[in-house]
């Protein structure tokens, strides 16, 4: 712990804010001291759960005042180790600030809780038309979404946090509480506070309430499937579709191994080859013109078996198996934990990319399916590795770092969507170099003590 | 001038720098110091016209070490004084750097300098299938329009600059270069520093570099026309056609002193009524579709008249009365000008927000007609004065701080998209409040002399 207060003072002074709702239990810092990924075991000091941005308020002015770091926390989804407590302090659990504080219907938002997941806001959305689309596959907290700038299957259609966050209510650093905008769809009103901090991983400040952009459910929505010989045949035929103005809102590729898994985890029978799935949303006929062409695309570049399906259980059984990628992908390998990557090359770069990481990691003699959202270029490969096989932990970082360096020389970024964390700092550095450092002069503007989320983004102890 | 070097020195040591591409002729510098709109006469003290992002790295660099002011300037077409050169200085004219640097269509997008206009730019994507969209009205340069967060009709559809940028090269106040992201379609890679830039006005660095997302020209464009007997009957119909999910590419609402205006500048007979002018983009059976989807909308909200164009002809015909409403606007009282207002609210509260602020115009005795871009819930006012009438002035000042006001306390905005500039710096202190403090740190950290387009967004010499 980087103070001189010893965690039980802080525990005491911490309950005279919140009473009962602080913890220094042994199993309630573990759990928030782990990820679901491979990153170190890092358990805060204690964990408070506030049910008010006051409480917030005073929990950020104590910390200040004894020099001890805040690590905001959601549903613990993170894959970057962005929650863990690298120098211990006070971790902020949102999970009793989970409410919906105002659903606009008319203006087509909603203003919510941090702690809210994406489920839970949808199944309060429910008989009012709209629906909140951003969907990274776990059942993440929006607080948690916002702050590593999410995305995930239908951001090709509806975009990422970043274009669906309207505004926050941020507690800084010092205390102070700020509103980053109003309820406008659009404003040329000074900096974009929203998106500075939208993506920051609560190094600059703490977010205690959101106002997100709400979409109308559409009237129909179809799924479809269709299997290629190669990846770059799956790929040009998702560059078409998007080209060709086809208003998709999923097109999601799953490589030839990790249909493997797909079929060994639900039974299936797909033929194990690049594939394509696909979601279109608009009107009963809008959807069927959107199949029709999106099936003509597919047929001139070799694709085979299209399937369509419409109703919502044929959909749904479509979508549950690209859904549990991340199990099928761990039944490839019993007894492994996934390395998940994540990448996103500009499109025209993208069969290049994911067929030269395709190769690579067979080279390397290593179990690695691929998923991609391919619309926006952006893919994952969970490397699949025993932690005590330090050897083969070896071979995916090696494999990791080069798919990364190959994505950053395509013109591309070394996270689509998980964000920096502990486990991309270097990285980021290779992709962005001095524009790194007016990040951390920013960071030493709002946050000049270095106590919100440290080591995060940006290396320990490094000047700030 | 700020600086206790001479304008004469000044010239010839940026004369060194980029020979005869710097001048002090009283003509260039009188271009330079005026706006469209209503602002103060403030010429810079020289003005240059740099070829490449070196030439204007040795420009800051010489300007940091003068202390001297520098304002980037790209068509004038601002309209809250955003280039006026409240302390002299050097003016960057990006006239000379307008060119495409490269077309990517299978990403595309387009990387550009800062001078180019949007016109200029669709022209050179002409046979390639694909354009930039937003469209601001006056032909903007896209260095202006990124730097102002602009946006226009075609926002409800393709979004602001904000979602249509997605990386930049910036020249920072110590003459550092840096690239604030890659052609990746989504990046979750550290502080969304492109976002911080867009909308900043010049005040954090100078923009020498943008990439734009491009999309793809609609297989059929169609419009159509409808008039109704009340502002609240157009915004219902507004608000009902993009909750039903049709994705209308505009949505103009034009009030009827407009409509005036527009009659007696295009010799047209339209109903002298409030009117929304619509386009829809998409395949041939798809703009049938949305059209067929507004007229049903609109005839249930009292809609009179609903005329669809689908030929390029007669479309075209349509937009012209729209597009030309400044001058439109300016004939209803000739010899005017025009104080060009800019709110965004909530859509649930525009309607409430419009009549009331057409009320008031009428009752200040002003002649006031109103646009909006209506699908964002962002309006125009073009309140028409006469400069040497200070009592008509006076009046309209009054009208434009009640407009703003009741738009902010509608939990809006103060500017949809023209920016602060000179004009609305008082104002975005009442919309932020203490988040103004946050800009203000940020603006130190990065610009610590206070040189970067001084005295825009916050007021001079308070403490930056």
């Amino acid at each position: 712990m980087g103070s001189p207060v010893g965690a039980t003072t802080l525990v005491e002074r911490l309950s005279a804010i919140i009473g009962l709702r602080a913890t220094v239990a042994r199993s309630v810092l573990e759990q928030h001291g782990q990820s679901e990924a491979y990153h170190r075991f890092l358990p805060p000091d204690v964990v408070v759960f506030p049910e008010t941005t006051q409480e917030v308020v005073e929990i950020v002015r104590l910390c200040a005042n004894l020099h001890m770091p805040i690590i905001p926390f959601g549903a613990g989804t993170s894959l970057e180790g962005n929650t863990a407590a690298v120098a211990g302090g006070v971790c902020i659990d949102f999970a009793r600030m989970n409410k919906v504080l105002a659903v606009h219907t008319g203006d087509m938002d909603v203003v919510v809780q941090p702690g809210i997941t994406r489920k839970q806001l949808n199944a309060e959305l429910r008989g009012t038309g709209l629906f909140f689309p951003i969907d990274p596959g776990a059942d993440a907290s929006i607080g948690g979404m916002s702050s590593t700038r999410a995305s995930g299957t239908m951001a090709v259609r509806y975009g990422t946090m970043k274009d669906n966050v309207m505004a926050l209510e941020v507690v800084l650093a010092d205390g102070r509480v700020i509103r980053t905008g109003k309820r406008a769809r659009k404003s040329s009103a000074g900096y974009d506070l929203t998106r500075l901090f939208v993506g920051a991983e609560g190094t600059l400040g703490v977010i205690t309430e959101i106002t997100l952009k709400l979409h109308p459910l559409p009237q129909a929505i179809s799924a479809a499937v269709c299997s290629f010989d190669t990846l770059q045949d799956a790929v040009d035929t998702a560059i078409a579709v998007i080209q060709s103005a086809v208003p998709v809102a999923r097109i999601e590729l799953v490589d030839d191994v990790m249909m493997r898994g797909i079929n060994s985890h639900s039974k299936l029978g797909y033929r194990e080859a690049p594939t394509l799935f696909f979601e279109f949303h608009g009107s009963e006929a809008g959807v069927a013109e959107q199949a029709e062409a999106a099936e003509a695309i597919a047929a001139d570049h070799g694709g085979r078996g299209f399937e369509w399906a419409k109703a919502a259980e044929q959909r749904s059984r479509l979508w549950h198996a690209r859904d549990n990628t991340l199990y099928a992908g761990l039944g490839l390998k019993p007894g492994a934990r996934a390395m998940i990557t994540d990448v996103c090359v500009p499109v025209s770069r993208l069969a290049e990319c994911l067929t030269e990481t395709r190769k690579d990691a067979d080279a390397s003699d290593l179990v690695a399916p691929i998923v991609g959202h391919v619309g926006d270029g952006n893919f994952h490969m969970l490397i699949l590795i025993d932690p005590a096989n330090s050897d083969e932990v070896a071979r995916a970082k090696a494999l990791h770092a080069r798919m990364v360096a190959r994505a950053i020389a395509m013109d591309g970024t070394c996270t689509g969507e998980h964000g920096i964390g502990l486990g991309k700092i270097g990285f980021l550095v290779d992709e962005l170099g001095d524009a790194v450092d007016v990040m951390r002069s920013v960071k030493r503007a709002l946050d000049p003590q270095g106590l919100m989320n440290p080591g995060k983004i940006f290396a320990e102890g490094a000047g700030i």
